[in-house]
């Protein structure tokens, strides 16, 4: 509520703010409540209304209303890259950012992607590259959600309609793409430990560029932001640090009743530092900033600075201070003058180490449909622009995301001691519907794996049976605890790791490749995965009833295959280690772990259309092996080929490591496993991405064919 | 410097302190200089005196010498377990803490192990043994090295002459080794995350048990402690941080030039808030804790309780305020009636929410000699308790960790762009080393493993070459950064692993099984081991070369085994995914990873002197294999054993991956993939790890006979 207060809003008054103003009091302090807060906030309201008559709605329409047809873009038309905005006057920036809005919600209502944090950072971004010079000065968009307008303005304007896509440009900051994106995000929290290198190198190398790192709020309740900060305060390196503080610490992505206020104490603090006053005025932050980083660093400690600090931040301390970075805020992110005049300011001045800004932001900015939105309109399908209207696909099976948070549901229901944990995903892991059910058994940590992890260890050793969802590439920050906080002490711990496998739009950054082999390598961790959803509520059922070590199970991003539910949503538990044979076949056997058991159904099809008729297996486990099974394949079949959506070393690796031996590849029998290739997959259609893994249908029965000797079958099935 | 003014001191003033004034003035406020410092200075130099002739030198010799028999320890003696001290005085408590000092010192002086943490924790071991009621509620102790005190007063007294060995008890806390060890560490920073789980966990089963985890100020540099305070703050669950403030941010051991001052801001931060004031009278700290958190929540908000935490800890606000933690303190964690005092007060009161109370201690406290190095006797091997010196066994050759320090060393006055950075160890991976020849390319980062990586990363984009030294079993906490900031981005940073493989003494925890598995599924990673020294020069120039994408390479604990150095230490760049016959053999081939490869050559010496020539070949890389040398050992033997001392999914899986595909295991090759075993192996000498292991020599060659059918040598060879 508190940044109610100091953010302007368009015409149209966002009312759903406004009534969440009860809810978020707690955050008040006293001073700003009864008739303080009342007559500040009619002030703000009218500054407001002033403000957006200005010029500021040269492209959007006062009441709210889009268009489909591409919007009118004079000035971001003679943009191409950031020299060309050098020039611009403040007025012009102004305009510069509606357009800049404006296209950015045109070319994502045909693409579909990140909407609601690019909008936030509109003026940021346009601020930013008046100021600073890239790619020669550095910035660094954290996790990357936000930099769609950043690459509208550095080259890539005319390739926006291809974001995501297969081809086309990536939906976070790559350096490969464009020398404007010097550091690749995806995951978050990296930008201050990636900055401060570059911060140091320039340095070691002589160089005189700056350095600026955007991250947000919800970014900083990661560990490693705090660890960067703790040496870059320490370091005192020349960097800028820009907290794009918009309150959104969870990942707000299908909210299912309306706003969560951030979780974790430091949005309380964030919101402390904002409620301390209004904004300061820009000439007395200029003066401050001057007065109190112009000198050498042993004026910091001055009173004068603290001073100048004290006038600026409202505070005697913060958070930032104590970890040594120079804190100059709240800014409003929406005030282009502010915005320009800080970062210049902060630009000229000689500084002596690190300085954080603390700039203020609405996600969702400008588009009333977003702004409205429970979830900003985060990450969007393709949208009518003109009524906010997503199109969703419409499809006869749910995602395996909700499918695991209904199992869980029903597990839930029938055993009190299930809880559900997760790292600021209550949307992507489907535990917002857990926690609507159950809310004081859900517990979202915030952005931060590692705690996730030890924070069901310690409420395992209580008797309590935690499942903790992650996604399989966002569980490697959890790695350590995973092994020496669980699987270490034995501890009934049970990871859902979603999104295992190709992810298709999110990219390699995403791509659950590796979970198999670092979970199935840990000494007592039970290791799983469903072939289909029906398979995912009995492993979900199996996973609950492990309670004397842990245990995980992976599932890819995408719909269910439709196959039939169990009674109730309630699983049954699958005997451990047990795999199953699905369909009788001869010569050559295909053993498939998790949902590349389809690919091998759909191969073995493709096979008996050819007059083969394979063996097709389900391993169900990677970790207790069926060996059973596997020596019933090995010893009635010529060729024994495995298929999974993992890397090497996971599930073929461990197949390979029991027959070698066992004796099982001693005589004439083939075995070829059949993993993710060694290389990153870029982003695109599932279908692109398992063509390109070759780990098709087609692939598959071709790879068969091959070792049968009949190549032309192989190009055939291929084609 | 700030904490001597708040330490007492045995009768022998600690002069290397004194000393340290000059060096560390920088910390102190203005107004702690001059000629307030020196009062102070003095009154507690008084103070110190009078207390340590008042009882506490029950035990301990007032002159600093200590002999070498068994120590007098009558009280001591009738503590079995934490009931049998609920009774004493304080006056018996203090005799009680001397006496278990010297207890461990006379211990440690005859098993090596942990002493300086130990020590620095005495007085609070026993008091919060008396205060809380163990193991009902539970007491967790970070890292663990500071556990042995409490081992001592839990019923492990007459186990402690074995820890560390054999058999006998962990250096760290361990949950299957007693009910009062409520959670098992080794690796930094966990406990604040698993108390939470506990308290969160005891609230959902309706128990009302404290609990209290103990972190160092070293361990609050990792992120995982503030995601678990950030998490702590906004849950609100009862729990009590102890924070074990003792300046000893980066782990001293070997510290080549003195203390270093603790790095990291955050060091800064708690200077301050021990030198706002002399240390609080105890009864005014009671009384604040009564008033100010003993009603409901909101009561924290008001005025009242605002000035009674000003009062406290003598500043308005602290980074763990802002976390939500209610801080308390600074405590003299020596002095026995505040330590009792307080935490029966906050024992006593019910509270609503995470308590930290920041107790100041002296790591090596008690034991002159230990107080006096520069490293407080972090770890130590035996030593005369009487003179303090340690009893090093003498060596012909130095540590892989000394050998890789000296290979950068080389290679860094060739390039000057070659830079070091470890996290809190520069003892530990020898980079201390690196740091006197090039103070200025030295990154000690703090505990921080993610933020140390990512930093990696942001300097190698600059163009600087990187060299991370974290041990294997570490840089699982920064594996994300290493996939997604690294390696995803094929960028040029050197992972130097250190204590890859069986570790001995220090344990599971430390163990590094894992690396191969989890860094050779990285699709951009070269990853190598040295069979022995003179290979780790030259794959440190190795490394050094590779600048087009990131490398890794793992070396064990221990000491070389001799062979000749590279001249000028200076090695040479080994050809990418080269590998070497050292022996050439029929009919069985032993392939050897990293230091296994000592192991193959002496299975082969073992096998020769039973009329068996095989051959020997060593691997060097994991990633790229040197597919050729493989090809030729397969096609010329009828066995192929590979031998690592690793997990399933690393070096050997990769080999039977590439023999799969390319066919090579279609005929009647044996191939036999010898790795670790699938479960932790308990500390204990390196003979005994490596035969639980079973890749010792004698195994390697017992496999070799069972193969061939020759059971009979398999078990002579075996006995």
């Amino acid at each position: 509520m508190a940044s109610f207060c100091t953010l302007s809003f368009p015409g149209n008054l966002n009312m759903a703010m406004v009534s969440d103003l009860p809810k978020n009091l707690h955050l008040l302090p006293h001073t700003l409540m009864g008739t303080d807060l009342q007559t500040q906030f009619h002030r703000k309201i009218n500054q407001t209304k002033k403000r957006s008559c200005g010029g500021v709605c040269a492209s959007l329409s006062e009441n709210g209303e889009y268009y489909s047809q591409k919007p009118s873009t004079p000035l971001l038309d003679t943009i191409n890259y950031p020299i060309h905005l050098k020039n611009l006057s403040i007025t012009e920036l102004k305009q510069l950012s509606d357009e800049l809005r404006s296209d950015v919600i045109f070319n994502v209502s045909n693409t579909g992607g990140h909407l609601g944090s690019s909008l936030g950072v509109v003026e940021l971004t346009v601020a930013l590259h008046h100021v600073f010079d890239t790619p020669r000065d550095k910035i660094l968009w954290d996790v990357g959600h936000q930099s769609y307008p950043h690459k509208i303005l550095t080259g890539r304007r005319d390739k926006m309609h291809t974001i995501r896509q297969t081809g086309g440009l990536a939906g976070f900051t790559k350096r490969s793409e464009s020398d404007y994106d010097c550091f690749g995000t995806g995951h978050s929290s990296t930008t201050i430990s990636a900055g401060l290198g570059m911060a140091v190198g320039r340095d070691l190398m002589g160089r005189g560029n700056n350095v600026v790192a955007v991250i947000g709020d919800g970014a900083m309740t990661a560990g490693q932001a705090y660890e960067a900060m703790n040496n870059a305060g320490y370091l005192d390196s020349d960097m800028i640090v820009i907290l794009n503080d918009n309150k959104q610490v969870s990942l707000p992505t299908a909210t299912l009743d309306g706003p969560i206020p951030p979780v974790g104490a430091l949005s309380s603090a964030l919101s402390r530092l904002q409620s301390n006053g209004p904004l300061r005025e820009l000439r007395e932050v200029a003066k401050g900033v001057t007065k109190s980083i112009g000198g050498p660093m042993h004026q910091l400690a001055s009173k004068v600075d603290e001073y100048a600090r004290g006038m600026i931040s409202g505070s005697g301390s913060t958070l930032f201070e104590e970890l040594g970075l120079y804190y100059i805020g709240p800014v409003d992110g929406h005030n282009m003058d502010d915005l320009v005049s800080i970062l210049n300011e902060v630009r000229k001045t000689k500084t002596n180490g690190p300085i954080l800004i603390h700039v203020i932001t609405e996600k969702g900015r400008g588009y009333p449909y977003a702004e409205r939105a429970a979830d900003k309109y985060h990450g969007v399908t393709k949208f009518d622009p003109a009524t906010g209207k997503q199109f969703k696909s419409s499809s006869k099976t749910q995602s395996y995301t909700t499918y695991f948070a209904e199992a869980l549901i029903a597990e839930a229901e029938a055993d009190k001691d299930i809880v559900a944990i997760h790292a600021a995903m209550g949307g992507g892991t489907g535990l917002n519907l857990f926690h609507r059910r159950f809310p004081s058994r859900c517990f979202d940590v915030g952005i931060a794996e590692q705690h996730a992890v030890t924070f069901a260890a310690g409420l395992a050793c209580e008797g309590i049976k935690p499942f903790c969802a992650i996604y399989s590439s966002f569980i490697q920050r959890g790695y350590d605890q995973v092994v020496h906080d669980v699987d270490l002490q034995k501890l009934p711990v049970r990871f859902a790791m979603d999104r295992a496998g190709l992810v298709g739009a999110d990219g390699p950054t995403h791509c659950g490749a590796f979970d198999v082999t670092f979970m199935a390598c840990l000494p007592n961790m039970i290791v799983m995965a469903p072939a289909d959803e029906a398979e995912l509520f009995h492993m979900v059922a199996t996973a609950a009833s492990i309670d004397d070590r842990p245990s995980c199970f992976r599932y890819p991003r995408g719909n269910g295959i439709g196959v039939k539910l169990p009674i109730g949503n309630k699983g049954i538990p699958i005997e451990i280690g047990k795999g199953r044979i699905l369909i009788e076949g001869e010569r050559v056997a295909l053993l498939g772990y998790g949902t590349a058991v389809q690919n091998c159904l759909e191969a073995s099809t493709l096979l008996d259309q050819r007059g083969l008729k394979v063996t097709v297996a389900d391993a169900r486990f990677c970790k207790p092996l069926d060996r059973n099974l596997i020596r019933g394949l090995a010893k009635s079949h010529d060729v024994l080929i495995t298929v999974e959506e993992g890397s090497v070393g996971g599930f073929g690796s461990h197949v390979a490591q029991f027959m070698a031996l066992d004796g099982l590849l001693d005589g004439n029998l083939k075995l070829r496993p059949m993993v993710l290739p060694d290389r990153y997959i870029d982003h695109g259609s599932p279908e692109f991405q398992i063509d390109q893994a070759g780990l098709s249908p087609s692939h598959i029965a071709a790879t068969v064919f091959n070792i049968l000797g009949k190549t032309r079958e192989a190009i055939e099935v291929l084609t």
